[in-house]
């Protein structure tokens, strides 16, 4: 079996796209689950502006639109607003030894319309958030215990690799749709909480999106783009 | 003396305005200085896209613009994404026993043209952070130490008060534009990260605002627009 | 009775809150009502972008979005465009002795999507718009009739009071978000045409929110917040 | 002599194209000077968002941006939120008998990155602000004094004429970039306020930018758009 | 019978408005035509940032909103994505002598929210694209076969026409809301490839928004736009 | 000798960074040329909007914005808004066969603050450009010659690949920020025409940025993300 999703950490979770594929392969279902973690670790900005005070997600709704269509305003409550458990240690017993647990809209119905959400992220010692890219935000992370070592690599051509070592009280941004990651670098646990600049940031890990894709992508045009022999990224696509 | 910004924690501080006032009012010093806190406890959204991959400020700059000038991009290193000190335990010997430690453009300049900001308040027993908006963002809070009471209230006519009692690892969001507070319910000390839509949000302490102008706003408008006599609003002007 | 929205002159309006508050306090209802009357003095900025020629609300699809439902646009006509009214003086009978007369997208469908607004304020001798901050909006206003003082506050830590009298034919700016407010200061009546930077700019009138709120903010968040007793915080709730 | 910009009422104009060109032709003369009328009757939105409280443009600096840089806050007065004279009846002496008086960035410092602007238009018996488009910007109108005739034609390819008669105190809106105009229906004068929906919205007015552009677009491509012969092409660029 | 979007060569056409006008008149049959051709030609920016990895468009529902309302993502396939025939020649048998083919949201489903578009356009021997704005977009066009000269009219009160003579492999912008065109140099066909900066940028030819709105704009009004005598106006009225 | 940028066919480039690093690894330059390649295929949108006609980029301004600094407005030619050689073939002697001609606003200055830009991209029999992402926009594509494989890679945790073969006179969408390639199926040469919607999209190659940074990124984490021994990582380090 084959649950990508497997680690998270979601509440109210009203994921759209068919998660269902089974194949047998112990090796991937560990893997990419990790894929799900690094959904929380980024922040981007300029979403649309909201029109109105808020615009509460409505979990009923069957009509589709950019963000999530709202509730009726006079049925809010404090609980829209509201989400909890942000102090609970993640689950970090898979292959990159990290977990990421998501506040987005899909989680705080509050949030929609309103260009913000945050996670937390927990690392094994030596676990790390593995590289990865936010499609639609920016990230800024402070490190809330253990010692992270953190990183960014610019865009094409020079692709500078721009990292430092961060320490409880550090904090650091990731640029919007930059490769980044983190790493623990201590013997104990480390945890983060970083904020995203918008309501769904998304998140692609790498090695998920380009070796565990569903289905996956031809393996002659890995090997190539990666200057490998094709054996090489058949070993790697069986691992995700 | 009246220093407004004498308990803010900034680093690289480039605040533009004048802020050399001298009357001797130390009860206004002690007031005012919450305002600074407010700074940092907010989160909107939807500012100005990037069109590089960073444009990180530039402190030697005269040239002003909307945001900050960047510096050349030969010359930026890993420390221009990074601030320390936000695990540090903020001052909260003032009146409202808060205190607000900013991490926005002006203190991490590799924030600039990115849309996020965080910021680390500190809560004394039974201190407040007090009713405040940010002009240019949303905020997202989460509770690391201690139990809040937080609350905003919508805009004109229905001016609803939304409340809710936070405990350690809740979330909560604090629409752009809106009042709102945040108050140490607990015997011990409390502690929240927050960040916030913008890479500089912005905040307006109301009673410093309304009551601590400089100069001060007309008595009697203010008389009127509270429905209280002249003296009372005197008395509050003098404490701000 | 508490009918905050009681002076409102609004046309096809589609308020979307609850609206029904019952306290017996007239004095709560002569002053709340001003809030309506500060919903329309501004204008912002950087609303989403249409994505079509025109897109006028829809008043009767129960679908809730960022902004207002769309009706088809083959039923459009001229007078989804229009809104008549401006030019007739608001009654000012009220304990600040002002009157805004919105023009917002729920009055004017066709304003869905577009990004601005207008509004005439009327004054009474001596009356007041008093201060409030737009969420959402900055805003333009010119002085058809009579003398004003206006002014608006900086944010933190500053709060600079900036102020002018202006006389007809006069033109001033609040930015967005700031705390500003208007008074006649002429014998006679003053008139004055706002626009603001949003369909939907929305308006914070701050002694309503702050003291007005529904429910309360507890008494002793405020006592606190503006160094006074709480039983002047009493005093100031019992009139909102 | 031709004097594109001569009925302008401008004040601290900075104007950055060349405007001297000096063909004797009367007609032109007087025909193209409604050109600047047309600048002030619009209104769009969503320009950038600002990132701070105000960014006053500097009338000194050499530095050409996106909008206007901006000056020091610490030098910031409450004249440079001001603009005196939108009560003053425009000459409306001239080929098309209307006249607009512009308040946008270029002539309040204080608009800069706010978003909005305001115009005054003044039309003579049977006077009209001809067709003209905004290229950045929605308008929303008032009639002050008098009777207009309004219209907006709709994009390709249905091109549908909108239009509406409005007497005073009547509001209408033309969408952003759609063909527009307003015609004095009255025996006496009329005037108009109006906002846009950007710092600089700018105005296209049709007769002029198709048959008066500098230099002429060739006859014979604007004969064949028009399906005219070349010779009624010449006859309306010699007016222009 | 007028059939303004007869030469039109869209897919999966969804266009709201009502066409259906029969008045006999063969001329305007011909030249309104080309009114479409203008819709593929440019390209604008800054439409609302999308808030998941896609929204391909839903044909089948009834809501409208600001752009388009979603499909259901697990029923999005890659056809969603796709659009064939840009590389066929379109038919340049009319007064114009140009065809444009859009591949706009309505053509291709999955631009929704994505804020971009492609146009192919075909010139005849000497034929044009005759003037006209997009209120929307940006263009950026490149040459694939022949000759073309193009330009763009900058707004009041310059005017200024800004031309250049394109051969293959050149690449020209026109910038947002200005009047342009392109007409065949050469003598043989000519093809060009267009980009444009909105998914639905919208496309005003002149001659048609002002000649042939439907109902026609008052003729008087016109004579006096463009300074002719109303004879002239009834000419070009007859036109289009 | 490391030539990243060796293969580009870039006019008036003012690449920022430094670009000279000089280790000798031919492999290496061959395959880093590529990144280059992918800078061109990809279009976002939602750009800030522009405040003036046109803002020309000043090559010679020493001064750093988001964007760039404008030029005189007065000194702009028709020469800032071209750009010529689309037409021709690029070099694709490399190891992934494929070549990208860039137009974005460093090239065209007169794209500055428009937000689209446009790329032409060649590939060689079965060349491909390979597996990369644009942070800051998305892309429309159009085959011109040959045949084309595309894909895309939806975001965590579906990492759904959708996939097409595109001919001639197909269009296909990338949306931003999603990881996605192109491959020539054909026996002979292939060509595309793409836009995007950003002046300055941005391309990350996956192959280059995550094993080819500078410096590069701990073999150690790579491994761990990978699934693999570094030995592999080793190897595949060594080729970028």
């Amino acid at each position: 079996m084959r649950h990508k999703a497997a680690y998270f950490t979601t509440k109210k979770s009203q994921t759209a796209f068919l998660l269902s594929k089974s194949k047998e392969m112990s090796n991937k279902l560990i893997i990419l689950s990790f894929v799900a973690l690094t959904f929380g670790c980024l922040a981007f900005a300029y979403e649309p502006k909201p029109l109105q005070d808020f615009c509460v997600s409505d979990p009923n709704s069957s009509v589709q639109v950019n963000g999530l269509v709202c509730k009726d305003p006079t049925q809010v409550q404090a609980d829209d607003f509201f989400f909890s458990g942000l102090h609970l240690r993640g689950n970090t017993s898979n292959p990159v030894g990290s977990r990421v647990t998501q506040v987005f809209a899909n989680q705080l119905p509050g949030l929609n319309t309103l260009g913000i959400s945050m996670v937390r992220i927990d690392y094994a010692p030596w676990g790390q958030n593995p590289p990865h890219t936010h499609p639609r935000a920016t990230e800024i992370l402070t490190v809330i215990e253990g010692t992270l070592e953190v990183g960014f690599v610019t865009s094409n051509p020079n692709n500078r690799f721009i990292s430092k070592v961060l320490k409880k009280g550090d904090v650091f941004v990731f640029p919007v749709g930059l490769v980044h990651f983190q790493r623990n670098l201590g013997k104990g646990y480390a945890v983060a909480i970083a904020a995203l600049s918008s309501q769904n940031p998304g998140a692609i890990t790498i090695a998920n999106a380009v070796f565990g894709a569903n289905p996956l992508i031809p393996a002659d045009i890995l090997a190539k783009a990666f200057q490998v022999d094709k054996s090489v990224v058949d070993q790697l696509q069986a691992k995700f």
